[in-house]
């Protein structure tokens, strides 16, 4: 099995009604996580027109390099955890995640030696989560490279669009 | 001579009526590959608004580091097969290229080794066929970067934005 | 004090009528610099809409990388010259920086050592400039990642999306 294949992803078609980002979230018992602070002068995000720019967020707990540091597992829950925080900077902006019309661009750099290969199995941990939540309006394009290093020692960095209203 | 000027490009202006990038394809002898299985849980594109945002694409068969297992020359044409594929990611989109308003903004991401220095030149391989193909509406703004590690071990990945409409 | 806070951010609120960023530029006795010439086949910019996408710029004179080359600090001044490069392209696409109705989003490419964790204190030497120059209209989103190399042994290259009009 194919380590880009440990999620299961619900099929096509739109989520039935009222199961909106938020509910699932608590269907899930999950929590979206306090804003972390900025690492920098630069906000968590801006909104320009209907398209939502959100910063890059890592994720704390979560320093060091696959290949290296972390085994492909721990990245993807590094991934996850770098997701939440994106959430929390989108409802921030957007008041609720059922705001959101469409996820539109996922970018995943992944701090790795060279010869590390499964940078897309990484960022999978991120792209589950925002489809179990969001469902057909969670599927993102996505691009995903290693890189030398990140922030801060993070292990994953992951910024985000998001297209608001329906 | 400049790696970075390898290529023709043609002079600035429109191009004659009936000479859209499907028929230029044609007239170059090109055909666009299949779409390629991806990688991870992801899309191959996202349409928000009148922009189309393209997911990161490799090529096949182009695996290895620039400035250690493959040359400029071999890099500029891993960027040119790159290119290929996500044209057939916007057709696919699209219906066909003739769509394509105006080829927005491509960012090349090439595999190396710290001291090369040649990122452009690898990457002026995608850009010189998108204006061979898309004229004056190929003309894009760019960033390249050489990264540690791509995706499967490819040498270069590609992501596009193009707009939609006249 | 963490290199992230060397750089002293003007309180939020509006900046007066007249203080646009010409009028700031002039204030603070820059000029912007002419246009860099391009590393390849790309244009500096693309306006999509009421969006501007501006080509990875770098800065002649900062080469190497951080952690093995060049300070923070030095890091910090390459940065700020990017974005001064950056701004040159955005006043030959739209006439005027006062056309700029907000800086929407930064990315930051450092070339760094393996091990280097300043990376945001490094990008902040462009950040803190926009915010000097375009006040409430200049706080951004951005991401920021170490990469293995950049063009022509860039130290920083840094990229720019600014929305156009009020």
């Amino acid at each position: 099995m194919s380590p880009g294949r440990v999620f299961a992803v619900p099929p096509r078609g739109r989520p039935p009604e009222g199961s909106g980002p938020e509910r699932r979230l608590a269907e899930l018992g999950l929590e979206l996580p306090a804003l972390r602070p900025r690492a920098g002068l630069y906000e968590g995000w801006v909104l320009a027109g209907d398209l939502l720019f959100l910063s890059g967020q890592g994720a704390d707990g979560w320093a060091g390099r696959l290949g290296a540091d972390l085994t492909v597992e721990q990245g993807q829950k590094a991934a996850r955890a770098c997701a939440l925080n994106l959430l929390a900077q989108a409802r921030d902006a957007l008041g609720d995640l059922d705001q959101v019309g469409q996820v539109v661009k996922l970018v995943g750099f992944v701090a790795c030696t060279p010869g590390f290969t499964a940078v897309p199995a990484v960022v999978d941990g991120a792209s589950a989560l925002l489809v179990e939540l969001f469902g057909e309006r969670g599927r993102h394009a996505r691009s995903a490279v290693g890189v030398a290093a990140l922030p801060l020692g993070f292990a994953v960095e992951l910024e985000l669009v998001v297209r608001v209203g329906r």
